[in-house]
């Protein structure tokens, strides 16, 4: 040991590894850890208690701990770490680190393995967690021994933290966890993301000179200043703004610059971008299917349409868009949403436009609102055009039950902000879970279920993929009665207060009364 | 196309590979699927009820297909598929697969994926589904054709059939479902086990001879033909019989042969062996442990105790135990566990003795117990020996999550007998999705929640591994109070008729009413 080292131990008393790790993540400027732990993870977890600063939050279920972490990494800006058990309990939270990696979230994992010693025997819970982290992981990492623990937490915090945000997997064998370490590391240099070259930003602007652009956009380019330069920039050049179908994270509403939706299907998405000669890409990729449909283009763009990319998802896209509105000087009205929520709808059973209308009407300003409710708000994006300004999380992997996590991470980090989760029910069964971690945590979450007692969207699939009309087995796969989901007291078993609505007057009214009310309830909304 | 590929077609008329996958899997005896499903899974879906012969169950979630699958395979000794979505599909899976794989199950996955054409454009759902699914599975492939798919899956299931049991993924394109196929595939044999070898056999029978010997089984030993020859071993030698900790199935009570099972701790297990002078294998390995622990033996066979294997997992392990016990000719009297279920407990608050006394007390002959109770049953294993006859499945890989779906799958392959889920409350959190399916099939199943509202086997496991007592927050990881879980609600919400107790006489009350019942229900045992 060397005499700086030695002083270092002498300064820090005895630290274990897991102590190490956690000290090392809280001065990376992580405060938060969604947790499932187990055996292996014991010392991670005493170690929270020594260690001031960190935040730990249980998630009955893995998919909760995950989607979590994406939600929180979506409104923070930076990562939580998650704490996971072994192989399967990472497979558990797989779904939710995929749709994370998909939408461009820092996330650090913690997962605890066997002992390094154990590995060797195959005991039961022994699996190859190398090979699970590596199906979502931009890296991946098992540590050798306790005093490499916090080194390589810190650069897994580096990584996750390098644009547009990445997944980063530290395994923490058992003993590495026990055993004694030197101490924290230094916090690496947090990676900015690097300017588009300057040729992409001539050629967009170029482009936006001849006319017939549109520029679709996705991650920081959707909000904030990104949000507003792109606003310059169609108000200087008649340019369309236009979003992914699923964009994880875009501000709405009042007051801001409007973004055209790609539409979910070939057929709307090759008309919407009919008259579009030239389609510039910020931070996303030139459109295609979400699914293959047999006889119909996986690419969306129509031919004749050329593609510039404008900043990868790795670049920054915000100050490549200001590049561009810089070429753009004089006073340009930019065009903003009005305030003009929905009126409440008239009273009688309850349909999906009702829900969104009441939504429209009644939602506070600031509020962020999770959609997960698919075939619940299809068609109906443009009712929260006008309502009070807010942020919309959506779920870019596709990945079913990313809903009420994303929910409640989005509540760990925006405290002091309304969270309102559109959730289908048949996509909200995966992840229930999360209204426990909302009831302990106290989360001002309102969780409205759309329920149609169906996976709805399949049976429009049915049609779309050519499958034909399906008889008695395969309709059986689709339906959600037989028996009826009861919403109500899945909800109140988790301890989040709940009622059940199927009138566009009762919605509307339960709805007031939670954006009236704080913390976390639940309304079942039969459609 | 040849002149035979022709006529095959003229026969099987237009046939999509879907259809000639669901035909292929019918045709090798496969006879349920437990299904996900997702878009491009519609013509496998469809195919279903062009098919007599395949029964499709809906499972809300994932782990709850996969788990069923592995208590189906266990109980019927054959493979059920699973029908699973893309890699996040697959990804909620891959516990209670690993589960499956650590238990020697059969089970055929069939994982769709994007159309083969459409792999290139990264969609949201694209992901590495090899990847995924080599996590857990003996073999993986992914059908490159429509016409390749009947073959295909025909393999699947003679490598799932490959003894003791395996995992067998087939990746099914969207394309190769909807393009013609040419028809069904012919079922390749099913492989047997092969026999031990002779020295084996020969070395087994020596140890015996020379007394102070145990045999540990695991696998098909642990019930039927292969139990009885164990029990004729025993009576002719002295040899003690034993099974590990969490074994995959072992039929117990009344009239069948006594095995004494492992201990889950070291000093435990240490102490169990002493006297054992030669351990012999039976489909399972040496005694591991569960964890590693600081200072405590990963392998738990004493120094100077020495290991034969009679039979690998993968070799015919009642054969071997039949050809050691031929070497012992006479008629000695087997050993056999009495009927003497336990008498009632008395009345008081609920204790898990009392739960486990009044399931001997009132289980029906021939029940099948599935338990995931954990601490709940932790050194109380004795208290169903002597109760009715009845076929024990535990959760070998360790994975939580795996009681209800086991049930399922139990119920779901054994129509006429009564399941018993022993359930710790934090593990049943996991699938508890599985109760849907249970209501829908009206399965016979009967779960009794251990709500001891906390992870109880973790704060045991503070200690075990040396991390210290645990502050507020650690503790707070291992508390599932604040709010407690209200299983009747979630049960009920899920159209499973429950009730709460928490006393001994209400508990036996609750549970003679549900041993005399059919269908779902659930109680829900404080203690």
């Amino acid at each position: 040991m060397s005499e700086s080292e030695g002083q270092r131990a002498a300064d820090s008393g005895p630290m274990n590894g897991a102590e190490s790790l956690v000290r090392t993540l809280v001065d990376c400027n992580v405060e938060l850890c969604l947790a499932n732990p187990g055996t292996s993870e014991m010392h991670f977890v005493t170690a929270l208690d020594r260690v001031p600063g960190m935040r730990p939050v249980l998630g009955l279920f893995e998919g909760v701990v995950t989607g979590a972490a994406d939600g929180y990494g979506r409104m923070a800006g930076k990562p939580a770490a998650t704490l996971l058990h072994l192989g399967p309990g990472l497979g558990n939270g797989l779904a939710n680190l995929h749709n994370a990696r998909k939408a461009g979230v820092p996330i650090v994992n913690i997962i605890g393995d066997h002992a390094t010693y154990h590995q060797r025997y195959d005991a039961p819970l022994t699996s190859d967690v190398r090979a699970f982290a590596d199906t979502v992981s931009h890296w991946t990492h098992s540590s050798r021994e306790a005093r490499d623990v916090a080194a390589d937490a810190a650069r897994a915090v580096q990584i996750a933290r390098t644009p547009p945000g990445q997944i980063a997997s530290l395994i923490l064998p058992a003993d590495t966890a026990w055993n004694p370490a030197q101490g924290p590391a230094r916090a690496l240099p947090v990676p900015q993301a690097p300017m588009a070259p300057d040729h992409a930003v001539a050629s967009a602007v170029r482009a936006l000179r001849q006319g017939r652009a549109a520029v679709l956009m996705r991650g920081p380019a959707l909000f904030g200043r990104g949000l507003e330069a792109a606003g310059r920039i169609a108000a200087a050049t008649g340019a369309r703004l236009m979003a992914d179908t699923f964009m994880p994270r875009i501000a709405r509403g009042a007051g801001r610059v409007p973004v055209e939706r790609m539409p979910y299907r070939a057929a709307q998405a090759t008309q919407f971008l009919t008259d579009v000669e030239t389609l510039i890409l910020v931070g996303t990729q030139a459109p295609v299917g979400f699914f293959a449909y047999p006889g119909q283009p996986s690419e969306f763009t129509p031919p004749g349409c050329r593609v510039l990319t404008l900043a990868h998802p790795h670049e920054d896209g915000v100050a490549a868009l200001e590049a561009v509105a810089a070429a753009f000087p004089g006073a340009h009205a930019v065009t903003r949403s009005p305030h003009a929520p929905a009126p409440l709808p008239a009273d009688g059973p309850l349909t999906n436009i009702d829900i969104l209308g009441a939504v429209s009407h009644h939602l506070p300003e600031e509020a962020i609102v999770v959609d997960e409710s698919i075939t619940g708000s299809f068609g109906l994006y443009h009712l929260l055009e006008t309502t009070a300004p807010f942020d919309a999380l959506l779920v870019p992997g596709g990945a079913i039950g990313g809903g009420m996590p994303l929910a409640t991470g989005a509540a760990l980090a925006c405290p002091d902000r309304k969270v309102v989760t559109l959730q289908a029910d048949g996509s909200g069964m995966y992840t229930l879970q999360s209204l426990w971690t909302q009831a302990r945590e106290r989360l001002d979450v309102t969780t409205v279920i759309f329920a149609n007692r169906a996976y709805k969207v399949l049976i429009d699939e049915l049609q779309g993929v050519g499958a034909g009309n399906g008889g008695p087995k395969a309709l059986s796969m689709f339906d959600l009665g037989n028996p009826d989901l009861d919403w109500v007291k899945l909800s109140e078993g988790m301890g989040v207060e709940a009622c059940r609505v199927d009138t566009a007057q009762g919605f509307a009214d339960a709805f007031a009364a939670a954006m009236r009310a704080r913390g976390p309830r639940l309304i079942e909304a039969v459609v």
